[in-house]
């Protein structure tokens, strides 16, 4: 019981030995954290087209969630950028920008999401995840990174521009470019220049100004904070708002709110596809940063653990005034460099978010959300990696259609269809392949019991006997290709007498399969050919066993196939059948 | 020039060699085949909702066409009964039956479907058939001969019902079952249960009465017109139409006329997916039927030949009033042992039912509707065979999952759900397969180069090699799975310095898996220990070596698994990592 217990509730095993260097180490980490995820929060709350303060509320209970439920030492949860960019994108179909039916519709994507996520843990679903290969998974992070970028080019200009495409973003962007207001423009070009120079200029030179290398790195940090106090005291100073800077505005001093998702079925039933899509993407971004981080300590996660974490931390943001979230890439590098040790270092961090709702919100009436905006595009730009088109280009055709498919359909079509289609495309080019298998006739290697491709090696063949390695497990999709094969290779004249089907490389044989077998195996006895099998595997052999293909067998089966050389190659039987040149 | 134009034409070929011999078998075979063809014909056309003299246009040009292009010798083309199920299924989805909206929306699903199959025949595209698997096909087959028998009993009864999944038609049934006619119910069941005693007992009765097996073969198959012209001599004679039976009625004297199908958009869209899925279920069932009947002469058909021909008899079907049509088992079973020797024999069963729609149809016009029902009921009731769930039950669970799946989908839902279930959940499963792939350890058996699991038998192992061989091609469903368990089995100690990954059955890494191959060498370096291949397959090392694997292994590939057994089993290396027990 207290093992079950533990086992779903892992802060009852790390909290047993937390001690005060672990707690100085993780509230250490929790301040630099929290000074980066204040813009971080509003910006992603403005990309998901919620107020500002929506990206605090959902960095707060869905942390302390985490904490108690998650077993990596490092992740941070809350908005992350593609979420964000997929919130945006599904309840934008159900609801108008900036209504209270568009909070409620993000609530209710939190609620689905966490719901699933739970459920799939629950049912120790996890592998599901793996039907997004790396490079979809890679293709898509991409693709949204630009789609991310041009979205919030319009908080750059000041203007108003919309679309879930980048053809419709750059459309909407160039109908509405005379309309640009030159002060907000100013803020975010220099907005967004200092923030990259951050990135790469910042930490050299404190570094030569003789500043430590770990205050340094704090200092890096807290670029974005930097950019948020300085423009927004530009603002104020200079009045920009009443000169077309669009501000933040009010935000409500307040601790998370209790709110209710909508349970409305049409609700419901329209955000279910949205909200599963978000749980898996989520749930592969968290996983991987997690792994990473874990591996980097020798440490293990465990992801179906993971899946109820990231279920409770949703179902927490649907009702505390959030939207949909997860482990972010960035905030848990952070995290993880600044020195967390555990779990409660999240804890700190939710705590001095909630005071910064509390108190800190009226300090940013005059924030231009031009900033919040430069934030975003210097943070996921970093995301956008085209070296994966080349790399798979170079090692795979089939890997490298999958991203371009998925890189080109989420730019063009929007981020749900893209990703869905690159899982699709991914699935059927791995069907495809298995579909027409590789087959090498092989033969011995001389001296040896190895036998291999007679048109790789140099191997010893005996012409009455046909020896075919099958490089594919046998199922459905392939189970009549190997049909055809054979009896286009036996019909070719009377020569051959005896048929070995190596089985090394074959991993499974289906019922389809099977019955192909059984088809085989009864068209060569007709033309007095024998078939055996060699090398089968023990799973596979257990199967066979329970059919009466063994029994029918007008053959052997070998444990090796030097067995079955030996057996079969010496002895030339005299040609039987009625084979004939087809 | 000439080449291709055989290719694409195959009766310039066998037209060619034609005699004077094979003529007058195909002349006899083609006699018995209109025989049995002019019931059935009728009978489909009524199944799918049709006049009944769209079954006799239906097997006319489509079998003329198919004698042209297709490659099979004895396949017979026509209404079927499966695919003329699937055609009332999805034109009563557009149209209500009896109108001739009906009739139109019946040609455009032929037009799409024949659209459809030329367009993969000419892009060569015929194994995507094989994504039906062979049990999927059985339990599809059987719930649709139960959901035909069931559509058809309310015209055994005389009653109104109608319903496309078995609850539907039982419940409607029952509702009107005080309204069933009495007399037809007589007729129906003496059709039936002469019609049943056709097939199973009139053969031998006719040999115990002194004929030969050909002439009782040939009488056999006539039962059915036997039956219709007893039963509508009958309700001419008593009057029986005045008395609730539902007849035929008046059939037009009439070739094929040259009709257009629907080319609003509206209707194209709504029949795509269901041309679809008829196109793909007709192919699968006239290929199999095809290459059965090849097999027992040593001929081939060629299945992308046989898509063009289907294509087109499926747009002639389209242009002369008919409906969706494919290769029939039975009337090609017959056809073949009627000694059809080409295509020809199509070509005269044609001619056959071309005078028979010209100058036969008044003498139906009293033929009772229920009569047509009892053929079709005893037809396919020899469709339905539930012997696939014990044979999928003992082989493999997987397998009859989705047998039963299909069966009970296609009863419960429809037929279009019901298959499309089937299919989908064979993917699912074989991928969920391949997602946990078989990882055994393995040593050497002693005293010879074989290696096998260490589980299975009595092999020699060394404490700190650990040599895995991995039953399954990596990508990206399992590359994850591979990486944990690693992972997991060399964190177990300190004892394992060198790790052998045997990839005898690894027929493909795609780039997801190779990524991972590349984490593992990357975690195991930092361990200190070893990572090596063995026995690479050709086509995979081909691959390998495209990326910086290779030059970045801490370890060495060789070419069989005991030259690494015998580089590494007898050199104990210190231990040198930093691997804890996790």
């Amino acid at each position: 019981m207290m093992h079950a217990l533990r086992q779903y509730v892992p802060i009852l095993q790390w909290g047993r030995t937390y001690d005060r260097a672990a707690f100085a180490n993780d509230a250490v980490a929790a301040v630099i954290v929290t000074i980066m995820l204040i813009p971080q929060s509003l910006a992603y709350a403005l990309l998901a087209g919620l107020p500002p303060e929506a990206g605090l509320y959902a960095s707060i209970v869905p942390i302390l969630l985490y904490a108690i439920l998650g077993t990596s030492s490092a992740l941070a949860v809350g908005p992350v950028a593609v979420v964000s960019l997929l919130t945006a994108s599904a309840v934008g179909q159900v609801a108008e920008a900036g209504t209270a039916g568009y909070a409620v519709a993000a609530l209710t994507l939190a609620f689905l999401s966490g719901a699933f996520l739970l459920l799939m843990g629950l049912l120790r679903l996890g592998f599901l995840a793996n039907f997004l290969s790396h490079p979809v998974i890679a293709g898509f992070i991409t693709a949204s990174g630009i789609l991310i970028a041009a979205s919030q080019l319009k908080h750059i200009f000041g203007i108003d521009a919309h679309g879930h495409t980048l053809p419709e973003l750059i459309t909407s962007l160039a109908a509405h470019l005379g309309e640009a207001s030159i002060p907000t423009l100013v803020i975010g070009i220099l907005a967004t220049g200092f923030l990259f120079w951050v990135r790469k200029g910042m930490k050299p030179l404190l570094r030569a100004l003789g500043l430590g290398s770990r205050l340094a790195d704090v200092a890096t940090k807290a670029g974005p904070v930097l950019a948020v106090v300085a423009t927004t005291l530009a603002v104020w100073a200079l009045g920009l708002s009443e000169n077309g800077v669009r501000i933040v505005g009010a935000v409500p001093q307040s601790l998370p709110p209790f709110t209710l998702p909508g349970f409305a079925p049409d609700l419901l039933k329209a955000l279910l596809v949205p909200a599963i899509l978000i749980s898996i993407i989520g749930f592969v971004e968290s996983v991987s940063v997690a792994q990473t981080l874990a591996a980097k300590k020798r440490q293990r996660i465990d992801p179906d653990q993971e899946l109820i974490a990231l279920g409770a931390a949703n179902l927490g943001a649907a009702f505390t005034g959030g939207f949909p979230v997860t482990g972010g890439f960035s905030r848990s590098v952070v995290n993880f460099d600044a020195g967390a040790e555990t779990p409660a270092a999240g804890a700190f961090t939710a705590l001095g978010l909630a005071v910064a709702a509390l108190l800190l919100t009226p300090l940013i009436y005059y924030l231009p959300k031009a900033t919040l905006a430069a934030t975003i595009i210097v943070a996921v730009l970093s995301l956008v990696d085209f070296s994966i088109l080349r790399k798979t280009w170079a090692y795979s055709r089939a890997d490298f259609a999958a991203v371009a498919a998925t890189i080109l359909l989420t730019l063009g079509l929007g981020v749900e269809i893209g990703v869905a289609a690159g899982v699709l495309l991914s699935i059927a080019l791995h069907l495809y392949k298995t579909s027409r298998p590789h087959v090498a006739e092989v033969g011995r290697v001389p001296g040896t019991q190895h036998f291999r491709n007679i048109l790789r090696h140099e191997v010893e063949t005996a012409p009455h006997l046909l020896t075919l390695r099958v490089d594919e497990s046998l199922y459905f999709v392939n189970a009549r290709f190997l049909e055809d094969l054979v009896q286009s290779r036996v019909t070719e004249g009377c020569a051959i007498t005896d048929v070995v089907l190596m089985f090394s490389a074959v991993n499974e044989v289906d019922f389809s399969a099977l019955e192909s077998l059984e088809a085989i195996n009864a068209r060569l006895r007709d033309m007095g050919v024998g078939l055996h099998f060699s090398e089968v595997k023990g799973p596979v052999m257990d199967r066979l066993k329970r059919s009466h293909l063994i029994e029918a067998l007008n053959g052997r089966v070998f444990l090796s196939q030097n067995d079955a050389w030996e057996a079969l190659a010496g002895k030339a039987r005299p040609c039987t059948g009625a084979a004939q040149p087809s």
